[in-house]
């Protein structure tokens, strides 16, 4: 797997897996209705943020991960990151491999830690991969996301310093 | 005080303050360089976000607020608020009832609840005013902070539920 910068040339391969991951409604914060611009300029960003993807060796996108400051002016030493893999593609790793990207990069880039703001309590998939790389859940913001199966669930803020 | 919807016309009271506040670089998470263009799209939101005054009897701006969804989506039924108050005009109760004013708003409109994402630990003053409205610290996020006199500060994450 090779993971690597998005282009604009990756966003059609991208936008199929994030607007059925964004209309299922389960994991992200994101409308469930997001049209196509609104979500291309929310997710490939100019720097300070950053976007890749993960290729397979014959070049599909198998996911891909934004990262950001997540405050600004005295707060921009804290890296926030999003991850999205495809669905078609899971159980391969590369969820995994894009968080520990993001966390080589943000070092890399002198962020002083890394904060995701709002995990749903729900996704016990990447909640268990957050901890299982270091982070810790700092807080949960009870009932603030409407999971469209399980109702209102909580947020967890979670948080892992880097070195 | 009235507190009433800000307009494009109240900018010009807005901007020198909000300017000082963020260059002080001691409780907000902008730029301290804050642009007037970068401040004014920044502050004077759009719905379903909103932006209102507190103006004295002659018309005077004594400081303003804004409210918005803190996500987007599952997540929009959060509401997050903001507030500056002119340092001229201190000590004169307006930030506390900006802050009544968006718990209100924030009500009427169908939020479930209130949440602040980065409130600087040293903010005291802040931090004693949304606990005496309710406003109860989920989580503190280490050193996230860059206080221009005191060093990396904790932000706490704020939160109070609305009926």
């Amino acid at each position: 797997m090779l993971i690597r910068e998005a282009t604009s040339e990756d966003w059609p391969a991208i936008w199929p897996f994030l607007r059925r991951i964004c209309a299922a409604g389960e994991t992200f914060t994101y409308p469930r209705d997001l049209d196509e611009e609104q979500a291309r300029s929310m997710w490939l960003l100019q720097p300070p943020g950053r976007t890749v993807v993960a290729t397979a060796p014959d070049g599909t996108v198998l996911g891909t991960a934004k990262m950001n400051p997540n405050q600004m002016g005295p707060g921009a030493h804290i890296c926030s990151a999003s991850f999205m893999v495809d669905p078609e593609h899971s159980g391969r790793g590369t969820g995994r491999a894009l968080v520990e990207h993001a966390l080589d990069w943000a070092s890399a880039e002198g962020y002083h830690a890394m904060q995701f703001n709002a995990v749903a309590e729900t996704n016990i998939h990447a909640v268990a991969l957050y901890r299982s790389l270091g982070f810790e859940v700092l807080g949960t913001v009870p009932e603030a996301f409407h999971h469209p199966a399980k109702g209102y669930v909580g947020l967890h803020i979670m948080y892992r310093r880097l070195d």
